[in-house]
């Protein structure tokens, strides 16, 4: 029963199944099915299950699996696996499927290369329409689908693309070359992923060329593919800034604490490096014990003010709409509103402070305090991920641990060294 | 010379150019360009930056340029505008795409009738390829780009839908009824754009069609603007967990400050509300000092860690990872996550505490508000979130508020209560 029910989806849809289940119930399942699953099915699931399910299937139902998959899907599979098993499959795979899996892991990986599929429709540019349909109506091993005619000339070059949507409509006479788009965007096969996503979001692309170093065609990249690209990339700089690894919700509880421990490390070291600033001023708290409960407000404020610029600067420099040129402006503006709502918290939180312990003096110097760390909070917040940028660091991972130690410290640092010189 | 290059461009790559200028190059580049700038550039300006240009174009220009546009293009730029430049453009407009407009508006903001285009092909179920394939090549009105072929029957529903790569391989006898898929992902006109997202993404659909309430067909979206919605939805999760607006890199100081300024004040209540418990506890800071310089430790290790927790959640909610189906089994995995960390941080923490002020008694409370807190960090970043989804709100807007509302409180409260209890 639940096997017909498997069998009746679509496997994006059975992939999700599977990764609903809880592990015995997935062990269970993927027993009945056996070597009747849909390898789709496979190419769907999630990283951290799929290798559970890979490993239960063992290494004679992989390869078949892997056979029956487009190109692209085989070598995202096949990618993931451990050296030994990579090995195992390769041996028991016809030659042409290992050539393909082989030269698919030699591309970097997240590159054009990993993401093309091997199977495409390319035609010579002194070819007609009619010619073209004839030839795709006798062909046989032509891709599932495909949205574009690439045209190539005696080299194997692309010098063309025809959206399928033109060539159906166009008359038998008419002559690819001439109802070619020449504005070709070709993609090389080292380029990143994230470069790919671009171009096809920029330009509105259904698919793209892939060339080797020569020119020569040797891919396709479906947007499809370059869909769930654009999700992975997004979510990657959503968990980065939080401190989590891409795969967290699909972990097991010891890897998920494992993945996290680390950035949870950075922070509490952040922490000490604060309390160690108000260790400097124990002396003055001691004093004052009204600056013990004020002075988390400050470094808190400035953390949120600076988490809000580094998540505009992080998202605009992933999207390509911050760069060297337009980031003087950027700090400028970041800058200009940190001292505004600076001002107007200082005034807000200085009149609190006031009423609350009855000084003006404690009003004035959060008031003060906030200002200062809110405007720095904006220029770090501006200045962390543009510099890791041009350190070619990804300023989704690291800017924020920064950030929070800067504001944290700026903070705890104005509060009480302003406290220590007006109040003793 | 500005205008040669703009006019070179892309449509999107001019937009690009557009955007990076002072505001003062952008409107003389405007001036120059005129009532010459091609429709296209302005479908792809950011929101904000696009209101300038059109104001600056004037009503007359306008109104050309969106008889120019796609449908699709054509109501995403309208439905930006205010209502009376709405009424003052549409009254300039040939009646047909007056009527375009005005449907197009009376959709729910981002639902499908806003995204979809009203030009696609559909072909009565009866014909052959052959009949198809004539039809396209004389017909004058297509649209620029398709990907599928709708199939309708005689009541205009739509009953199947093949691939253009399927039809153009296909013998001309062929009938579209034995060519087409009938497992068909109609979208209803009122289905929002995450829904339709999340369809194309799961069946990695190229396009789909859109159905009014009878199921007839009525419009078409497609892949390169589901692109934009994909990234748009992502950028909104991310914008709003940090508590900035999407257009915020657009916007002029002035707004971003008052946009960012709600948030803000919203975490001054909080860290207000931690300032109250820390109060509570002022007689006991001021006779042990070091619980001043430790204090914000464990409040800090919360808010990392329950941040970890709730930005998981919140993703995963958005991509239908997470639902009623599988929360408890999250819940429970997430507070073992917590618990496991929470010792471990206990342990570290404890240990630097007692020896850095030498008192045993110190470390011991520290590790144990450490343990408790990270506990209610993973409660709480799991259950906010899934909270709130079940009423209804959008877990990315308010979460984290909330969230280190309660991991601050519970911090402070554990760190300073225990020594109130265990220390006087
Ligand atoms: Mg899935
Ligand atoms: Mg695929
Ligand atoms: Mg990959
Ligand atoms: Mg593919
Ligand atoms: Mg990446
Ligand atoms: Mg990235
Ligand atoms: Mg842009
Ligand atoms: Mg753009
Ligand atoms: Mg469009
Ligand atoms: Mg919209
Ligand atoms: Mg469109
Ligand atoms: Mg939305
Ligand atoms: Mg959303």
């Amino acid at each position: 029963q639940a096997e017909v029910l498997v069998h009746a989806l679509h496997p994006a849809d059975a992939a999700d199944i599977l990764e609903i289940l809880s592990a015995d119930e997935r062990t269970l399942l993927v027993e009945i099915l056996g070597a009747t699953i849909d390898p789709e099915v496979l190419s769907h699931l999630e990283p951290t299950i799929r290798e559970e399910v890979l490993e239960q299937l063992g290494a004679e139902n992989l390869a078949r699996v892997l056979m029956h998959l487009d190109s692209d899907d085989a070598v995202e599979i096949f990618e993931d696996l451990e050296e030994d098993a990579q090995q195992h499959i390769l041996s028991a795979l016809p030659l042409a499927y290992r050539h393909i899996l082989q030269e698919g892991l030699s591309y970097p990986e997240d590159s054009a290369g990993r993401l093309m599929a091997r199977e495409f429709v390319a035609i010579p540019q002194s070819w007609t329409i009619g010619q073209t349909i004839d030839y795709l109506r006798a062909a046989e091993d032509l891709p599932d689908i495909f949205y574009d005619l690439y045209v190539v000339n005696p080299k194997h070059k692309p010098v063309g693309i025809i959206p399928l949507s033109r060539a159906i409509g166009a008359r038998r006479p008419e002559k690819l070359g001439d109802l070619m788009d020449q504005e070709l965007r070709t993609i090389p096969l080292t380029m990143d992923q994230e470069d790919v996503a671009y171009i096809f979001r920029q330009y509105g692309l259904a698919s793209a060329p892939v060339v080797d170093a020569a020119g020569r065609l040797v891919g396709t990249i479906t947007v499809d593919d370059v869909v769930l690209v654009i999700e992975e990339e997004a979510e990657e700089d959503i968990m980065k800034l939080a401190g989590v690894a891409e795969t967290d919700l699909y972990d097991a509880a010891i890897d998920t604490a494992k993945a996290r421990f680390t950035w949870l490390l950075l922070n509490l070291g952040t922490a000490v490096l604060a309390s160690l600033v108000i260790g400097l001023f124990s002396g003055t708290i001691e004093k004052v014990v009204a600056l013990a409960v004020l002075m988390p407000i400050v470094a808190s404020m400035g953390g949120n003010a600076g988490t809000q610029t580094l998540t505009v600067a992080v998202r605009a420099i992933a999207m390509r709409d911050l760069g060297p040129w337009n980031a003087l402006r950027f700090v400028g503006k970041e800058v200009i509103v940190g001292a505004a709502n600076g001002v107007i918290f200082a005034l807000v939180m200085g009149l609190v402070a006031w009423l609350w312990f009855d000084s003006a003096m404690i009003g004035l110097i959060i008031g003060v305090a906030m200002v200062l760390n809110l405007v720095v909070a904006a220029l770090f917040g501006t200045l962390i991920p543009l510099g890791l940028e041009r350190l070619k660091i990804d300023p989704a991972v690291a800017s924020s641990v920064f950030l929070t130690t800067v504001t944290d410290v700026v903070g705890f640092l104005a509060f009480l060294g302003l406290a220590a010189l007006m109040l003793t």
